[in-house]
C-alpha cells in the first residue's frame, strides 16, 4: 500500500540547537536590535508555509501551525494558543524559551512589562500584516520602545542551508471547473474597485490569485496554489507576478490574455508606479503584508487596508463549482464508505494503528483516480490522541487502535472538482454510557446547524451557539470554531465567512462550510463530527423574511454505537435517518458488495 | 385618577416653522460653513436629551430618539434609522428636509457626493464622541472637504427662547441602596487607572457619574441621574464638576469628603492641567465628547479613547443592588398584576384606550408608595399601534382597545432600590390561530433566553440567535436586538452588555438584561415579551466548565390565551408552568382578593 500525499516523519525539531539562539542574538546586537519577532508566517500570511519559510521551526523546533516567538537578548518566548500548550513544551527548549498562551498574554503585553524606553525591536515586514504591525507599535509606542522594519530577516541571515523558494509548476483550472472566465472576474473585480474608490488592489493572497487567474499549482503541499502576485489596476492591463520558472509556454501565453506577466522581484517597481499621484491602493486586511503598506506611502499613495474583494467572489460558488462540489463530495464519500467498512471489519481485531489507518483511507482515496493530493495532513487520534485536537500522528506517535478505544478521524480531499474536509469518530467495541452521551451532545450541535435556517444577512457568529448549546447543558464545551469555509480545489481553510464568535461576514447562498462542534476530554479521548455544508436559499411557506439554510455535502453515516437515541429529540432522529438514507442512496451503487452490506447497516433507521 | 410622570401631549413639532431653517443657514454663511450638523445628542450622549439640548426637534420638528440633520446651504437632510422611517416624514416639512433611512445611507457618503473640495462643514464638539468625528473628518477629507468644529453652537445663536439647562438638586444615593461606599469604588477605579497604564479619566457619562459618587438627581425625565462631569486622576484628590444649584450644602459637604467641587465651567481649566506633561488620560468612548479630545490634546495630553472602566463596574450588581433588585421587581410585580386583572376585567367591555392603560398601570404602581418614576414612556400599543417597535401614545393617536384587539404594554419603574422594564402582549376576546402561532414562537425565544446556560466568557451577541431561532424557523424575525442593560435605580438602557448581534461583552455574575423578543406584523399587531434578567454563577454537577445562566426577575404571567400548548415543548410547557407557579408564590400575598382570584387562573398549569 503506497501513499503519496502524507508522510509521517516526525517533524523536524532542529531548532532544538541551541547555537542558532546565540547566533540571532549576535546577528541582533550587530544590527542595534534588543530583540526579533519571528512569526510562523510566509510572505502571504498562509496557513501553509513552505520549507524557505520555516524560520520559526527552525529557529525553535516549535511546529504548530500557529505561534510567534520573540527573541529578546536576555529572554525569549513563543506564544502559541491553547491547541498548542502541550506540544509546544515537547518541541522546544524551555530552559532557553518561554511558552506563552498567547490568547491570555499577547505580546505586546509582554513586551510592555519587559521593554525600556530607548529599546528597539526588529520585524520582517513582509510577515506581519500592516494592522498587526500597527497595533504592536502603539503598544511599544506608549512605553517608549519601537519596532524597526528589517529588510533583510535577521533569522535568514544565520540559516545557511535554507531550501530554495517553491518553484511547482503553475497549470490551468479548467473553465468546466472554474465556472467562469478570468474576463468576467477581472470585470467583476474592477467593478468592486470603482465602488471602493480605489485605484488599484494588490493581490497578495496566492488563493485570490489563483481565483482570479483561473491558476493552480503546487508551491506548498495539500493546496494547489501558485505563490505569487498581481496588482489589478481600476483601469488598464494587470500584472502578475509569478517566478517565470513556474509557467511552462502554454500557460504563459494563456496567463498573458489578460495580464502582463514579470518576476516577483518587479513587484515594488510597480508598486511604485501604482501609487503615484496619491492613488488609493487597496491591499489585503488578512494577508498584505506591511511592506506593501510602507511601499505605497513612500511612493505617495494612500494605503486602503481592507477586505480583498475578491474573497467573497471566491468564498460564493458558482453553479459549476456547486456542481462539482457535490460530485466530489459523492466520489469521496465512496472511499469514505469503503474506509468505514474496512474499519469496522479489521479494528476489532486489534493491531491496527493511527498510520494504518490514515494510509488505507488515502489508498481507497487514490482509487478513485481523481485524486490530486489530500487536502490537509489527516488527523487520526486514537484514544487520548483524540484530545489533542490538532494531533498529527508521526511514526513517533504512532498508537495502536484496540477494543475499548475512541478514534477521531479527520481528512480531506483535493480533487480538481472540489476540496472535502470530513471528520468521523468511530468507536471499537462498546463505550461507555459517558461516552455516548458526549457523542451524542456532539451530534445534536452538529444536527443543530445542520438543520438551522436563517435570514439573510445572518453571520456565523450568530449561529455558533447552536452547535454548543447541547454541551453547555452539562457544563461542557470545545475551544475551536465550529465551522471555517473551504475552497473549491484551493485552501481546506478559506475566508472571510466561518461559523464562530470571530465570523462577522453575513453568510451567502454558494458558501461552503465545515460544521464540526467537538468535545475532547484531556488524556482520555476526543469527538468531532464533521461535514461540509453549502449555504442555499431556504424559502419558507407563509414567511415573511428571505431566509437561508443549508444543503449538507459530506455524505458518510455517524457511529450508531455512540448515539444515545434517548438524548435524542424526535425531529433529531428523524433528522439522522433521513441523512443516513440519502447517504445510502447516493453511496450504495458506487461500492463493492461488503461495503454495500455494511452500509446498509450503517443507515438502518436509529431503534427508538 | 392621577399620573405623575407621564404626560400624552403630542410632540412639539416647532421646527416646521421654516423660518428657523433659513435663519440657521444665514448664521452658517457669517461663519464661512457650507453645513452644519445637528445631532440629537447632548454633551453626554444621553439617550434622554434635556430641553435645552433638543436642537433637532427645535430646529426640524423630529423628535425621535435617534437622528441627525445636515443643513447645507442648498440641501438638508433628517438621518434616522427604520424605526422611524415612519413618524420622521409626518413631523418634518419633507418639502425642506429629505428623510434618510441612516442605516442605508451614512452621512458620509451623502455628504461625499455633495460636497466639493474646500468645502467646510461645521459641528459642535461637544456633541459627537471623538470617535465619530474622526471617522466624518476622514471621509470627508478623502474628497477635500473638511469637518470644522464650533464653540459656539450656531443653532443656539438663533434660538432666542431656548430653555435653560436642567438643575434638579442632586440627592445621596444610600449605602443600604448602593451597596458600596465611593471610598471603595474609587479605590477600584484608581486600580483600573493603573492597569490601563493612564493618568487619568473624564467621567464624562452622568450614570457613571452618579455610580461612583452614589448620586442621584432629577436631570432627565425617568433617569435620576446628575448631570455633570468628573475627573480621576490615578493619583490624587477627583474633582466634581457639577453645577452649584443642584448641591444643597448637606449634599455638597457628603461630596467634598471625596472630591473637591467645582462649576462645570471649570471642566477645561482642569483638563488643561491634568494633561500636561504628556499624561494619557482616559475618556469615554461611548459618551466623551470630540471637545475633551481636543482639550486634552491641546493641552499636550494624550487622549486615550477607551471604555470608561466604570461603565463595567457599575453594569456588574453588588448583592445590596442585587437583593434590591429583587425587592423592586416583586414590589412592581404586585403592581403589575393588579393591572392585568384590571384588564382583564375591564377590556372585554370595550371602551378602554392605551393612554386609559397606562395611566391605571401608572396609577397602580404608584400605590406602592415607593414610586419615584416611570423608567421610560410607557409604550401602550394596541392593533396596529403594537406593530411600531417605539410606538409612544400621545392625545393625538390614542386608540380604543376593543375585542379582537392585540394590545403591547411595554414600561418600567423606578424604585429606590431598582429599576424594572417589563413587556406583557395581551389579547381581548379570541385570537387567531395565526396570532396564536406568532406569540408562541416569540415566547420559545424568550423561553430560550431564559433558560440557557453557557460558559463563562460568552458574550451576548452569541445567545441572540437563541431568541430568534423558532421565528426563524417560520421564515420570521424582528429587527431589535433581545435584550439591553439595566441599571440600578438608573438608566433603563445601561451598556456595556447587551443580548444582540453587536453585544461583543461577556456575560458576568450581577448584569442585568432584559430578555425581549418581538414579532411585528406591520398594520395589524405587534407581541413582545420581556422579563429582566440576573446573570448567575449555575454550576453544573459533571460540568467542566464556569457556567452561567439567567435568575429572571420578572414576575407576570404571559397571556394563556395567546399560547399555542402544540408548538411547544415538554421542557417549554414545563418551564412556563414553573414560572407561574414562582409568579404566585411570590405575588399572591401582596394583592387584593380580585387580582388574586385572577392570578390563581393566570398561573395555573397548562392544558395539554
Amino acid at each position: 500500500m503506497t501513499t503519496s500525499f502524507q508522510h509521517f516523519d516526525d517533524p523536524v525539531a532542529g531548532g532544538r540547537d541551541p547555537e542558532r539562539i546565540v547566533a540571532l542574538r549576535t546577528e541582533l546586537a550587530r544590527r542595534g536590535l534588543r530583540g526579533f519577532i519571528v512569526p510562523r508566517a510566509d510572505e502571504h500570511q498562509s496557513e501553509y508555509t513552505p520549507a524557505h519559510a520555516e524560520r520559526l521551526a527552525w529557529l525553535t523546533g516549535f511546529t504548530g501551525s500557529a505561534g510567534s516567538a520573540v527573541i529578546l537578548d536576555d529572554e525569549a518566548a513563543l506564544f502559541t494558543d491553547g491547541r498548542y500548550m502541550l506540544q509546544a513544551p515537547e518541541q522546544i527548549d524551555t530552559d532557553r524559551i518561554g511558552v506563552v498562551n498567547g490568547t491570555r498574554v499577547g505580546m505586546g503585553d509582554w513586551l510592555s512589562e519587559r521593554l525600556k524606553p530607548g529599546d528597539a525591536i526588529g520585524f520582517d515586514p513582509w510577515l506581519h500584516t500592516a494592522a498587526a504591525i500597527a497595533r504592536l507599535g502603539n503598544r511599544l509606542e506608549n512605553i517608549g520602545a519601537r519596532l524597526v522594519a528589517q529588510p533583510e530577516n535577521p533569522v535568514d541571515a544565520i540559516w545557511s542551508d535554507r531550501p530554495a523558494p517553491p518553484s511547482a509548476p503553475a497549470r490551468l483550472h479548467p473553465l468546466d471547473h472554474a465556472g467562469q472566465a478570468t474576463t468576467e472576474k477581472l470585470e467583476r473585480i474592477r467593478a468592486a474597485l470603482v465602488k471602493a474608490r480605489v485605484g488599484g488592489l494588490i493581490v497578495s493572497d496566492p488563493h485570490n490569485l489563483c481565483w482570479v487567474f483561473n491558476l493552480r499549482g503546487g508551491d506548498v503541499p495539500h493546496t494547489p496554489v501558485v505563490h505569487g502576485y498581481a496588482i489589478i489596476p481600476r483601469e488598464g492591463r494587470p500584472h502578475l507576478f509569478i517566478a517565470g520558472e513556474k509557467l511552462a509556454p502554454e500557460i504563459r501565453d494563456a496567463l498573458a490574455d489578460h495580464a502582463d506577466i514579470a518576476e516577483p522581484a518587479e513587484l515594488l517597481g510597480a508598486i511604485d508606479r501604482l501609487s503615484e499621484n496619491g492613488t488609493r491602493v487597496r491591499i489585503d486586511q488578512e494577508t498584505g503584508a506591511d511592506a506593501l503598506r510602507a511601499r505605497i506611502e513612500a511612493a505617495g499613495g494612500i494605503a486602503d487596508i481592507a477586505a480583498d474583494p475578491i474573497s467573497l467572489m471566491k468564498a460564493t460558488k458558482n453553479r459549476v463549482e456547486i456542481a462539482g462540489a457535490r460530485e466530489a463530495h459523492q466520489r469521496d464519500a465512496a472511499a469514505m464508505s469503503r474506509f468505514l467498512a474496512w474499519f469496522a471489519d479489521t479494528a476489532p481485531a486489534g493491531g491496527l494503528t493511527e498510520i494504518d489507518a490514515a494510509r488505507k483511507l488515502e489508498a481507497f482515496r487514490a482509487q478513485t483516480n481523481a485524486l490530486m493530493d489530500i487536502s490537509f495532513p489527516t488527523i487520526a487520534g486514537a484514544g487520548e490522541h483524540g484530545a489533542i485536537v490538532h494531533y498529527r500522528v508521526s511514526h513517533a506517535s504512532d498508537r495502536g487502535i484496540a477494543p475499548g478505544d475512541m478514534f477521531l478521524i479527520d481528512s480531506g480531499a483535493q480533487y480538481q472538482d472540489g476540496t472535502t474536509d470530513i471528520t468521523r469518530t468511530l468507536f471499537v467495541g462498546e463505550p461507555t454510557p459517558e461516552m455516548r452521551e458526549h457523542y451524542t451532545r456532539v451530534l445534536k450541535g452538529h444536527i443543530a446547524i445542520s438543520r438551522a435556517v436563517f435570514p439573510k444577512g445572518t453571520t456565523g457568529a450568530q449561529i455558533d451557539a447552536l452547535a454548543r448549546l447541547p454541551l453547555w447543558e452539562a457544563g461542557l464545551d470545545f475551544d475551536h470554531g465550529t465551522g471555517h469555509g473551504v475552497g473549491s480545489f484551493l485552501s481546506v481553510h478559506e475566508g472571510p465567512q466561518r461559523i464562530s464568535k470571530t465570523g462577522l461576514v453575513a453568510l451567502e447562498p454558494g458558501m461552503i462550510l465545515s460544521n464540526e462542534p467537538g468535545y475532547y476530554k484531556p488524556k482520555q479521548y476526543g469527538i468531532r463530527i464533521e461535514n461540509l455544508l453549502l449555504v442555499e436559499e431556504r424559502p419558507i411557506p407563509g414567511g415573511e423574511r428571505e431566509m437561508l439554510g443549508f444543503e449538507t455535502l459530506t455524505l458518510a453515516p455517524y457511529e450508531r454505537k455512540l448515539i444515545e437515541t434517548a438524548l435524542l429529540s424526535r425531529t433529531e432522529r428523524a433528522w439522522i435517518d433521513a441523512y443516513h438514507a440519502r447517504v445510502y442512496e447516493k453511496v450504495a451503487l458506487a461500492v463493492d458488495d461488503r461495503t454495500r452490506l455494511w452500509l446498509e447497516g450503517a443507515t438502518r433507521p436509529l431503534e427508538r
